[in-house]
């Protein structure tokens, strides 16, 4: 009877999740649908005074990593950039407010979704290039970079706050999921210093990512590594790719007051 | 056995999502610690030119939900604002790019993390206010009035996609739990028009409540409603406070595809 049941609704969530292979299935009409209202909601080019010129990675990194400790996530990424253009551009970039992005910290004010380096990152995207297209696939490669890369690899010269051990893959570009596994593998609390000093790094790591592809882009060799939408035509909604991390038994039951309670 | 673990451990996230009432000890534990962290990484006060006029609500919105339909969710909580603001005061405003947020769309080029009418709002309260704790608290406030309200209410003068039907509580400002929860309720699939037009109209709801917000700080009224990072002082990380949306088995098994099977 519940096989008659999921036959009738063709590819359903329950499907999806249970993993019976119609998956497939489901992303081809997802697809073909997305595709043909790409029309009526495309992207276009809009006029931006904010100007790029090429940075140096490593530098952008360190000033991101340096900021981090007062601004936290999401505008230490964007001083990453900012300060270095207030000088190396001018223009616009002297009277852009880099501490006007600092409420995208903690998922929004702490609020645990969006990891704020991606606001941060996108925020600098946005401003710089010059067709919703292009932030658009950058934004999407940096959610995937994000989410499947184990982070954090940076490694300043001299630590600001503590020594750390573990990188761990999010999985995700949402904060708390993300803080919560690597917390989980290092055995410390939110508001001890080890936990800072990892979101530094990773704000490091991302704005040099963000980097390589802005100074791709200025010498046209930017391509984008994955679809955008990728995530809606596959999963029929706005999505990650990690269902079973919270659609599932295997919920992570994270003792987040370890430290807190010695 | 398992009582004992518990009990050498204290107030763990088990506790905490089998309700033992422990949380209270918890947040206790959570909250002084972050009292005496809040001096190391305090608020501060900033420059910025972007100046702010009292705008009506009214006429803020209905930008916005116009704007919805070119410029997706957070470019058009922007638009809602900027639009007249460069009229209305110049400088800064006139040289904005509108469409340098629209990457925030769909919880972040559509991963569904953070409904992208808060950042489209936190751009707009973070270049206007000029303390950081200002934005902290407003933002704080927004993410409160977008999980606990139930949206849209905004109505159309003459609705531009759809009719529709149903209101939903989502508990989050996450994207996908937000268009997710009222998907099901209405029973529309996700590029149905049904659902864009819910969008555009929580976007219409999200700048209103934004503009009253500003309006009242211009006028010396503002006070934030909620308490800042009460989150993280409760759930000793970032996090929301609708842990059971995915720690627990009553997780929705929305059929996402129900519109486009038919």
């Amino acid at each position: 009877m519940e096989e008659k049941h999921e036959a009738e609704a063709g590819v359903s969530r329950r499907n999806f999740l249970s993993g019976t292979g119609k998956l497939i299935a489901g992303t081809a009409i997802a697809s073909s649908v997305l595709a043909s209202q790409a029309d009526k909601v495309s992207a276009y080019p809009f006029e931006t005074g904010f100007k790029y010129v090429k940075l140096d990675p490593a530098e952008v990194g360190r000033i991101t990593y340096e900021n981090y400790f007062k601004r936290w996530c999401a505008a230490s990424v964007v001083a990453g950039f900012a300060e270095q253009l207030q000088t190396k551009v001018g223009g616009l970039w002297k009277t852009f407010p880099i501490d006007s992005v600092r409420w995208a910290h903690g998922g929004f004010a702490g609020w645990g979704a969006l990891c704020g380096t991606m606001s941060g990152a996108g925020t600098i995207v946005g401003l710089v290039t010059n067709d919703t297209d292009i932030a658009e696939e950058m934004c999407n490669d940096l959610a995937f970079y994000y989410s499947y890369t184990e982070l954090p690899s940076y490694s300043p010269a001299k630590p600001i706050k503590a020594t750390i051990k573990n990188m761990t893959m999010a999985g995700t570009p949402v904060c708390h999921i993300s803080v919560g596994k690597w917390m989980k593998s290092e055995g410390a609390a939110f508001l001890d210093a080890e936990r800072a000093e990892r979101c530094a790094r990773l704000a490091a790591n991302v704005a040099m990512e963000t980097c390589k592809m802005l100074n791709d882009w200025v010498d046209g060799k930017y391509k984008a590594k994955h679809k955008p939408l990728f995530n809606v035509a596959a999963n029929g909604i706005t999505s990650q790719n990690n269902c079973r991390d919270c659609h599932g038994s295997n919920v992570p039951v994270a003792d987040t007051y370890a430290t807190l309670e010695k």
